[in-house]
């Protein structure tokens, strides 16, 4: 990554107040009031160059985005990004999407309980060396400050090309009893799929045949009785 | 596979009534009687060539083992292999096996509710086309059967080659709301696991340096009691 200096980049973070939230915490239990609706917010975590938090945004006007990353240099490239996309899709500015810079290790500080309805974690990192198992963004300290930011109607989507991530997920996902949905061991088996959102890592290990792994974690007390019923009706094949 | 006679094989099967069991429906309810003893009893739907259930039986000779398959020439093999195992192991016949010629299909026809403890699937036949996904045995429709025949200790351990297998079974099981464990996509990938017979077919493919993907699922409510209190007792790294 070519780095400007810090301070040249700080300064196109507080350039863009609209779409850059440099201090998330203040916004805790009023993210609504930043959005000016009361549409559901989607959040990504650790959104990185912003492609995926970018495209949703402009694909999902009637949902609110958050992406988040720790580094400034990532945000601002998210903001060009996202800026590009709306202008290409809509010929406007984002309306419906915050991008902050936050370390999500303290993602309570961020959200009042039951603020989102969904969390994307997209290729997060692996953390291969099991010392470092904590840092992975689906150990059990961290499914539990999720499970108290989503709401009623809240949902994990996970998506990654590691399969020690994947493995390590399912086991957690299986071990705290959250449900889950819509397992993939190869999402692209039959070429990209058309309803997901590519990130830039996925088209690339896609393309290059590498399977992508994804699942769904059902979390939320509505979402899970909707889910249910659902399945009751269905015959599964 | 080479084929003798239908009349030949069947005349060596029921040649060795101490081992091979040709009308498993008379033990329904029965198989204690029948191994002589109140042993938990562990069961390999389509066992193939025997492999594995022979090395089982031979390794833990505290457990009772049925083998299942539906094809005589399969349990004939099986029963030469158990007899060789036994005798390199421990110099004698095999005293805790019966080798089973079934369709399992009829599942509940030959075991009582919970007159088992443990089913295992190894490397089933995936029937990699939609239409024919009821053949499956991660099917929801095989699922209840097992569901009843397992007791209170009860687990369903599954291991597979296929992805396509493996995919399905994992979306069956979260569906089902059955609790998963110790879910693997790679098997081996630190070298042959010391812990797990290998079946032939396993050998084969994780020298070739394919993944092998293996779960279990805990089944029975002592169980599943017995799996919430270690995690609970365990640090999860």
């Amino acid at each position: 990554m070519r780095l400007r200096g810090r301070k040249g980049i700080l300064e196109a973070l507080e350039g863009q107040p609209e779409l850059v939230v440099l201090e998330p915490g203040k916004h805790r239990g009023k993210w609504r009031e930043l959005f000016g609706n009361d549409r559901p917010i989607h959040v990504e975590l650790g959104m990185g160059k912003g492609i995926f938090i970018s495209k949703m945004s402009a694909r999902y006007p009637d949902i609110n985005f958050i992406g988040v990353d720790r580094y400034d240099e990532l945000v601002r490239r998210a903001s060009d990004k996202a800026r590009n996309e709306w202008q290409e899709q809509h010929g406007t500015e984002p309306s419906n999407l915050a991008l902050v810079r936050y370390n999500i290790e303290h993602l309570e500080d961020m959200f009042e309980e039951s603020e989102i309805e969904r969390i994307f974690l997209n290729f997060s990192d692996p953390w291969p060396k099991s010392k470092h198992a904590r840092r992975r963004l689906t150990h059990p300290r961290f499914l539990e400050k999720y499970a108290t930011a989503l709401n009623d109607l809240g949902e994990i989507h996970l998506k990654t090309d590691s399969v020690l991530l994947f493995e390590y997920s399912l086991n957690r996902f299986a071990d705290e009893e959250l449900r889950m949905r819509n397992i993939s061991l190869n999402l692209h088996a039959d070429g990209p799929h058309p309803d997901h959102v590519m990130t830039e890592y996925e088209a690339k290990f896609a393309g290059q045949g590498m399977p992508i792994h994804r699942c769904e974690v059902v979390v939320g007390g509505k979402a899970l009785a909707v889910h249910r019923e659902m399945l009751k009706h269905e015959s599964i094949s």
